[in-house]
């Protein structure tokens, strides 16, 4: 069976070639030396692209959501009060997996396709252990401005602690993990960093690492054995936790590489020049967006379906006659909007103009 | 860097050619039809090697740990009484993991080269919930019959559910699940599979599916949840989980496809036969194998390190200058036990050869 497809859904997409490449090169053990060498540039590579300085900034063994399920299975002491920002998919997920793990959730909702409301976050609750929200809401194509939120929880007397879900934002926009004081990040591979889905990088600043959970209900997530394998036990050495997915370690390895080699802010402005460039033809197309302008994501833009027009066909005609996935939205708008994802190697002008012809032809304009 | 490895140490192992080919084959989105088509083929094809008709047979999103943990995490209802048979790590960390989701844990301890002695673990309490064991230890080369501690457990009034740990024999020695009345059994791709670590082969009993807990505190690894993305739900359809990771899924497809078409018993009998040659090689170099004779996995081999010889010198020298990985021993044998494995592609006279001949030449043999 050969079928080769243009992913510009929300995920996966297509990968860097480098990435793909290094998935077929030879297998390592994961305590062969040469791996572990790859294992820790790896980590410094995603020390880049979240922008910080934590030495606890590693892959997770699974795709995106794991990293959701460490966040709160590592921090969540019982009965700890977790606010969640909730303004899509991912948001409500949180809340879910939150309570969960024994947290009292107080969440904050907001319209879907609007970003967070940093001010109704923070009078949701006094004194939280924990505020999480979702930086680029992969069901709505919305940015909400996490470097804002960081700055107002210094407000609080203690403050609590930053939970991100970078998910779709990671490699495609800027994270600046450090700057912005987010204390606990997840993302996944298969988004803007342009490899394929196993894989959830992860990072975790020194103050929530002391106030973590120290024995947490799961052991493979269990962040206290884990780091002793990836970044080494206090004594410098390393231990043996579970076996590493070492193929997709490499292929993240390259696929770091090569953003690392273009240049992080070059790579953030070929997603921003491609999601304009997109807009602006769903725009002389007529079509309607669905996210709030000004918190529009380039690397996933959101539109509404014409009235009269069967989301599902339009959508089954791209598969089967151009072989272009894009997504039908998510949860209540799964009929009335779609999502379309230029991420990582897809972030490229021709990617742009190939669907924008696509869609002209399915839709006669 | 170019670095090729012939990964004889307890997994990974190099992979079969088509596993390798698929993993770099253009990527498919995890909610494309042929996408799902392939999940479906993938999950017939582990049925064949699980040797079961169980619905709830799929791979999760992790390595071979994370089945275990989705064992215990979805099984275990806070209380239950859990018998862990422990003859090595893997049993040692199934008592760790059992714990932590609430279970009261039982554990019957057995010395370390041996399999399970089916009697004591039935001594051991009247009325288990759960009954768990390792089938294939990774950390001594010893089998143990899980067949006949199927067959026991209907000695109880209430049969306690079976837990079976086939990480290391799935795919090398005869699984029979149905047979054997395994209700939970859990594995890795990277062994006898021949496929790259990153998916943990799953099956499910319909007994142990009305005994599962309805709402783990696991949200990634819930199985109801998991399980109407996977197998589809009671109307057919299927519902969003976690994005699926797509390459490994389809690496695994390949790697799979590849043993049902050489033929599951002489898949197995290729295995038996390595193990065999590599024991009479070791055999003739004077060496003194660990495991009980009889119960010796033909996978995986542990050798005692002769006196006057340094384990992580020849390990080195072997590594070095033929690129051949071999494991140490674990635990308390970590210095004085080489683990070596014929796994997949690499359970093959060629493969034994190099290695013996290797051996030879570095030992002075």
């Amino acid at each position: 069976m050969l079928i080769d497809r243009h992913l510009l859904g929300p995920g996966p997409a297509n990968t860097y070639p480098e990435a793909t490449s290094a998935l077929a090169a030879p297998l390592l053990g994961h305590l062969d030396p040469a791996f572990l060498t790859v294992l820790d540039e790896t980590c410094d590579r995603l020390r880049t692209v979240w922008q910080t300085d934590n030495r606890r900034t590693l892959p997770l063994s699974g795709t995106g959501s794991i990293g959701m399920e460490a966040a709160f299975a590592n921090f969540v002491h019982p009965g700890d009060v977790v606010v969640v920002a909730i303004n899509g998919l991912f948001g409500q997920r949180m809340a879910d997996v939150a309570g969960r793990y024994g947290g009292k959730v107080v969440t904050v909702e907001h319209e879907w396709g609007q970003p967070i409301d940093v001010e109704r976050v923070l009078a949701a609750h006094s004194n939280p252990a924990i505020v999480a929200a979702v930086h680029a809401e992969t069901s709505t194509g919305v940015e909400s401005d996490i470097g804002a939120l960081g700055a107002a929880l210094e407000r609080y007397d203690e403050r609590p602690l930053l939970v991100a879900d970078c998910v779709t934002s990671i490699g495609g926009i800027e994270v600046a993990a450090d700057d912005w004081g987010i204390d606990i990040g997840y993302a996944g591979t298969q988004k803007c960093l342009g490899v394929a889905p196993g894989l959830a990088p992860f990072t975790v600043s020194e103050r929530a690492w002391q106030r973590r959970v120290e024995n947490p209900p799961t052991w493979y997530l269990d962040l206290g054995m884990l780091g002793d394998y990836v970044t080494g036990n206090s004594s410098g050495g390393r231990t043996y936790h579970h076996t590493a997915p070492t193929a997709m370690v490499a292929s993240l390895h390259a696929g770091l590489g090569r953003i690392v080699e273009e240049g992080l802010p070059q790579v953030h402005a070929r997603h921003h020049e491609a999601g304009e460039m997109l807009r602006n033809g769903l725009d002389e197309l007529g079509l309607e967006l669905f996210a709030a302008a000004g918190h529009r994501l380039p690397e996933l833009t959101t539109v509404r379906v014409p009235e009269n027009v069967d989301s599902a066909e339009v959508r089954g005609r791209l598969l089967n006659e151009y072989g272009i996935e894009i997504g039908a939205g998510a949860g209540p708008y799964a009929k009335s909007v779609w999502r379309i994802g230029l991420m990582g190697h897809n972030a490229q002008p021709a990617t742009v103009a190939m669907l924008l012809g696509a869609f002209r032809q399915i839709l006669g304009k």
